[in-house]
């Protein structure tokens, strides 16, 4: 396998690598900024690739926030950003469940382990939904909870998908919920598996392990609708088009964006160093996932 | 493989049966009851097994109720027992913890993902602990809690086992402060790992599932001290100091209660079908997990 190109201070190899391709696929936290601490020269770096007709993408797994909310980051980060550029999580699972899913209406509602941004993106794409945020359900199992969720009186008849995402909110009850209506056959889909949430230098519960129980009560994977999970690469191609050829991912995680690039068989991929994977983890012999290319920072793209 | 002898009705087999045992091991639900439904002559095989001089043991996973607690739900049923003879999974817990673990003090502190139960058994047993059915756990997590876990300040630095069971107050707050002491290498223990809870005719999350968040984030598996791990029947041996080819195991469960005895070396399985395996499980050719002699229910060995 070839190495990849380093191409920081390298304005010719920036250029010729920037000429392959109409479409950048952006991962946010560690390419973009790390929590509330900006990276140098992104903001400036997009809007030269928008000068040049480059279409960008910003590609997260976050399922906690809507597109709207995540717009609203792009804004206080002082990144210029359309809503329509954002492609989170939850508006994956969303445009899954509406366009290719299609389960016919009454049954297609969505049981949902999450927060107010999976509703939302639900609610923009017409998708009926109960669980979620629902104060009722914030509160302890009771005795008769067990038997009328078993005789079924408690659940809902036209719930056909079970949506697990980040809920940080989770109890027994709405985990219990979840499982009843997988027993019944509901579908599980999940926004994304990732297994830990890096906040605060520090790791805490992805929506992967607030999941689990789901998962491992029932004995079967959800399908993801994230990152590195191809089901997010087909949604977003569904909805904007693009040749797979002519497209990027830009990645701080050789194991998520730069593996969901390479198995979508996108054009190319380029990895960041200011994010969790190291030089060390693509450089040299025997490598696993390589990227096409790599910059210390994603301001280095100005050349 | 030997085809298990069927006792039911076989007057001599039962005596023969019975006359190689001085240690019966039970499971409770679906072989004492189910639910709140008593087997028929349930107390009076006890008894007749008490009379012949048998030591009778009640081994459960049930963790949410103390040995104490367990000794109320037998008076309530009308089955005499002592609170001695009782051998729960948060009881096993505790003494693996407080006799075989011996964490030096003030090290020793246990950090707990459980009910009352547990928190019970480590009282009993002398062993310090937070978290359980704390009430100041019970609430939403805020931003400063993501930040005094990551940098330890809401940590209790004499935290070194974090011991996962059921727990009907899961909520991400208690989920987040486990595996945060976890990540600062506190032993991962578990009261069991049932991924399920048989209640009310349907089926709800067991412990197992309950506790995995944890080992998602993680990325490893607890030890068990609850069947079949035999970490369980160590724990059994060590109290009740028995010889191992003079006990037997009584279960409806072949892949749980079965197991756990063929895997101990004990003398002798026996099943009854009262609960959730059937004899087609276990009679024929290539069975993989075969009980010595099975009856089609307890009071069967009344003869």
């Amino acid at each position: 396998m070839s190495q990849p190109k380093y191409l920081t201070g390298d304005k010719a190899g920036i250029e010729e690598f920037l000429s392959r391709f109409d479409v950048f696929l952006f991962d946010c936290d560690g390419v973009l900024w790390s929590g509330d601490h900006l990276f140098p020269n992104v903001a400036q770096t997009l809007e030269m690739l928008r000068s040049k007709g480059k279409r960008v993408v910003f590609v997260t797994n976050n399922s906690t926030k809507s597109r709207a909310d995540y717009k609203k980051k792009f804004d206080k980060m002082g990144i210029p950003c359309d809503v329509e550029e954002v492609f989170g999580s939850a508006y994956s699972a969303a445009v899954y469940i509406a366009r290719i899913l299609k389960l016919p209406a009454p049954k297609n509602k969505v049981y949902v382990l999450g927060e107010t941004g999976i509703e939302q993106e639900l609610d923009a794409e017409g998708v009926p939904h109960i669980g979620g945020t629902d104060p009722s359900l914030r509160r302890d199992i009771e005795p008769e909870d067990f038997t009328n969720m078993a005789n079924g009186s408690a659940l809902d008849p036209d719930v056909g998908v079970v949506l697990a995402g980040l809920d940080f909110h989770v109890n027994y009850l709405k985990l219990a919920m979840g499982f009843a209506y997988l027993q019944r056959g509901a579908k599980f889909l999940a926004t994304n598996t990732d297994s830990t949430l890096p906040t605060a230098h520090s790791l805490f519960l992805g929506a992967g392990s607030v999941g689990a129980p789901l998962v491992n009560a029932l004995g079967r994977e959800p399908l993801s609708l994230g990152k590195p999970s191809q089901a997010m690469m087909d949604a977003i191609e569904g909805k904007f088009h693009f040749d797979r050829s002519r497209a990027c991912m830009v990645g701080d995680r050789l194991n998520t964006d730069i593996q969901f690039g390479i198995e979508g068989k996108l054009g190319g991929t380029l990895a960041v160093l200011t994010g969790v994977s190291k030089k060390e983890d693509f450089l040299g012999e025997g490598k696993e996932t390589v990227p096409m290319a790599y910059v210390d920072q994603l301001g280095d793209l100005l050349g």
